[in-house]
């Protein structure tokens, strides 16, 4: 690419023309639960977002990438100067950004470590950028005090390198989902790595950030499939053996991946990759209850029968879902009269999902239906299940219309040991529950159970309430601090997907203690002793 | 426990009293293979081996771990003084030890801090010792160039926490495998972690080492069962946090791992455990030949499908495994008839273990089954498979014989794609039958293929020759030199199991590159700043 990408919604998600509509009935219900309405607000044009000026780049980072390679012009800082989380798009609805990158440069490989030597001998702050989805602060351009920052856009890295005896591909950073997924379909391969930011998320981004998919019980969590890294730092590059493991002392693979930008950039990483699946089979039940549903997910796991999609909606989220849903969705009059027939008008959404060759998605399938029924379960079908699949990156869609209808909206996730998951559940509710009503706009609090392991699970919590106008962020920062406050509390921890950007950085003290802490830094000081790498992120 | 162990052999491996013999026939063919025994020598008893005179320990290191618990006898610190390695016990075996610990600890719990403390203020060196069974040096008592160095003995932590629901026990460092196993199974659990040194090494010695266990296709390796993990350094301790997993930055539990106990002491770790199998079954095949028996087991990892043991041994190890096998063993003659019957006096021995539930263990043998006779193996039934599970442990017993009996007897290991796995394993034979050849004691080298993962696997080598007296280690050392750097050459891991320890060190350069060395520098010395912790393992 010659250019940095242009085409999303600068204000929101995806494409500009998806915007879905929100039907009479849940625009009544979310006014009955939250109150009145103010519709929110966004500038007409991305011209007319003000933002600080732009200052030159010292000539020998110009040189260092390429002066064809460096764009500072105002939309492009724009689309640089914020990740997807509530409170970005908060901002960028507000017409008024307080940081935004001085310029945005779009390396090739070759050109990334001269890059980074310029920027560190010109005291320049790097944050590295690739699909900017963050939702916690990830790319937020912060110069950690020096005169000027730029966005460091890696969507040039876009090389593909199938080993089909081993199953695996060398994967280029820049590469968005969609793409990588192209590239290897085209070969019969998938990587299997469909987190909700699936079509604008990188590669580099799904590494710098330890993403999750939504397959992750089955294809495992991207950090799971990495099976070597390179990372290039300004004090030196690192790259971790091509080999299936290790015992040659600590995994440094491990301290590249989740390192958010802060230690170096990640230009590739080789993954494991999977044959296509001949079958997707997606299916829904409903749970009798929430505990009921945590019970069959850990059953299943603790049997090694996880299918490779499993979620349980809490009955707040499965009543949202079948609320707001649209005529695509999971809703409809046939869903509805099937749950009556059933005489189970309530209960916890299941979605189930197994992939892969026919024989084993049906041997799969069964063993997971079995534990379904014993625990409770009732088969909902498969229209269902399929509906989930059609609609799961409609998400940040839907947000946006709801943005627009006035509403806050924002997720925040944790995981924790299957005896303290209750618990946790409990605090969190608890907290964000309370802390929207303490500041009079109450709120809809809703949790499914997803990324399912032996020992675990992760929460995903979905937040809506009235947006208090003018006092956006606050009112963001107030729901959210209670919630992390809950999180540490219970012991688990800040994040089990989302990363730590700006927004978890203080909670890293509680999640790897001050020791913990303290060895970052030392991996920090040896890797980018200038500290110019993504100032803010990850280290108070 | 207020001593060291003291009853295993100490020239050797395990109860004295368990020393295989070596029949007439295998003796003859190690005589026709090798050329000349001479039966090699040891000391009649511990009290022979001369060692270095005991230094006193300062005062503030005896008080902060107390008096009582600190042992300076001659059999301890002979005892402390080498792992099982062949030139640790050639040695050994010589009577005349180079370096010894001027004192063994025991220090429980709490004093592990302190006591590192003071060793860091007096500049003593601190080797931390599990069960002592490291094969590649990793617990040679060097003092680094300061005046003392003591051994840690971890023996005294030996506490069992189970999370039944979450499944995960904490274990302290101490625990011996069986005793970790018998407190797990105890309550009908288990954790399936059986390396071959299983008998006389430790959890905290697992972790440290990054160890993998003969069942790692199905309970995993040591380092992937372990959810959380701690370690104390002079300058702090460290505790992951204990969930399923987390995204929030780099994962300092695999820094942790694999330390080797030159970033801290591993105090305990807490693991994923599994319900104890109903059923253990083991069975044997043949297949045609390594390439054969190689792609049986990539085609069963690709497909998921993977039992939980599976090894190929090329035909060497095959033929030498059926001479060398006693009456208890996989040979035999009801075993050999059969094999002519079936037409298939050579080949590939595979082993396949399947544990768990009845029918989940029906349902994956009868996979397994399906794929190895699609690649051509040919059934060997359930008793040569039951005498390999039985006799899984005596490979360290037969040493001791071989090396009574005047041989020189190692191991090794590597790890590639399978891309690759081909070239590293003829590099790797290649380089040891010309090292012992150049020698001039042409040895015979042998192979299998263990655990497997789909994108790769590893492979195990042991070469035997006829003992060059007076001259073992230098023999060792021509022999391991080659095949490391053959290793090297072929792009492997220079160790898949078996750690760095001292051997290992001069090869972490090609292993993780000079960034990577400065980034596990940078991490020692923020945690042992005085460097007193194991020197000159890991790091060159």
């Amino acid at each position: 690419m010659s250019a940095p990408r242009r085409g999303a919604k600068w204000w929101g998600w995806g494409e500009p023309e998806q915007l879905p509509e929100l039907g009479a009935a849940p625009l009544a219900m979310l006014r009955e639960r939250l109150g009145d309405l103010q519709p929110g607000r966004r500038p007409d044009s991305i011209e007319d977002v003000e933002l600080p000026a732009a200052r030159p780049l010292p000539d020998a980072v110009v040189r260092a990438v390429g002066e064809e390679n460096v764009f500072s012009g105002g939309e492009d800082r724009v689309r640089h100067a914020a990740g997807k989380g509530y409170v970005d798009l908060a901002r960028l609805r507000s017409g008024r950004l307080e940081h935004a990158p001085d310029a945005v440069v779009l390396p090739d490989q070759a050109r990334i470590a001269p890059l980074l030597a310029a920027c560190a001998a010109e005291e320049v702050a790097v944050v590295p950028f690739g699909g900017g989805t963050s939702v916690v602060g990830g790319v937020d351009p912060r110069s950690g005090g020096r005169e000027r920052v730029i966005s460091l856009d890696l969507c040039r890295l876009r090389d593909v390198e199938v080993d089909e005896r081993s199953l695996t591909a060398r994967l280029g950073a820049g590469l968005l989902g969609p793409e990588a997924e192209g590239a290897l379909g085209s070969r019969g391969f998938t990587l299997g790595h469909f987190p909700q930011s699936f079509e604008y998320a990188t590669i580099g981004g799904f590494a710098a950030t330890r993403s999750a998919g939504q397959a992750s019980s089955g294809y495992g969590r991207f950090d799971a499939m990495v099976t070597s890294v390179r990372l290039v730092a300004p004090a030196g590059a690192l790259s971790t053996p091509e080999v299936p493991h290790s015992a040659a002392g600590p995994a440094l693979r491990e301290l590249a991946l989740g390192s958010e930008g802060v230690l170096g950039v990640i230009p590739d990483v080789t993954v494991r990759i999977h044959p296509a699946p001949e079958v997707s089979h997606y299916e829904a039940w409903m749970a009798e209850s929430w505990d009921a549903g945590a019970e069959i997910v850990r059953a299943l796991a603790q049997a090694a029968e996880l299918p490779d999609v499993i979620r349980v909606s809490d009955e707040e989220e499965t009543r949202i879902s079948l609320g707001l849903s649209g005529r695509g969705g999971i809703a409809g009059a046939a869903f509805n009269r099937y749950l009556s027939l059933r005489r189970r008008a309530s209960g916890c959404l299941m979605i189930v999902g197994v992939l892969g060759g026919r024989e084993a998605v049906a041997r799969r399938r069964a063993l997971a239906a079995r534990r379904l029924r014993a625990g409770g379960a009732i088969y909902l079908g498969r229209s269902a299940g399929a509906a989930w699949d059609r609609n799961r990156y409609q998400g940040p869609y839907l947000r946006d219309t709801l943005l627009d209808a006035g509403c806050m909206v924002e997720t925040l996730e944790t995981a924790h040991e299957w005896s303290r998951l209750d618990e946790l559940y409990s605090a969190v509710r608890t907290a964000l529950g309370d802390a929207l009503e303490g500041q009079g706009t109450p709120g809809i609090v809703f949790c499914h159970l997803s990324h399912a392991y032996a020992d675990g699970a992760s929460l995903y919590f979905t937040f809506i309430a009235c947006s208090r106008v003018g006092q956006e962020v606050e009112q963001w920062r107030a729901a959210k601090q209670a919630a992390c406050e809950a999180i540490v509390g219970a012991g688990g921890t800040i994040t089990h997907h989302h990363a730590v950007g700006l927004d978890h950085t203080p909670y890293m003290d509680a999640e790897v203690g001050e020791t913990g802490l303290e060895l970052l830094r030392a991996a920090k000081q040896q890797l980018d002793p200038a500290g110019i790498l993504n100032p803010g992120k990850l280290l108070p």
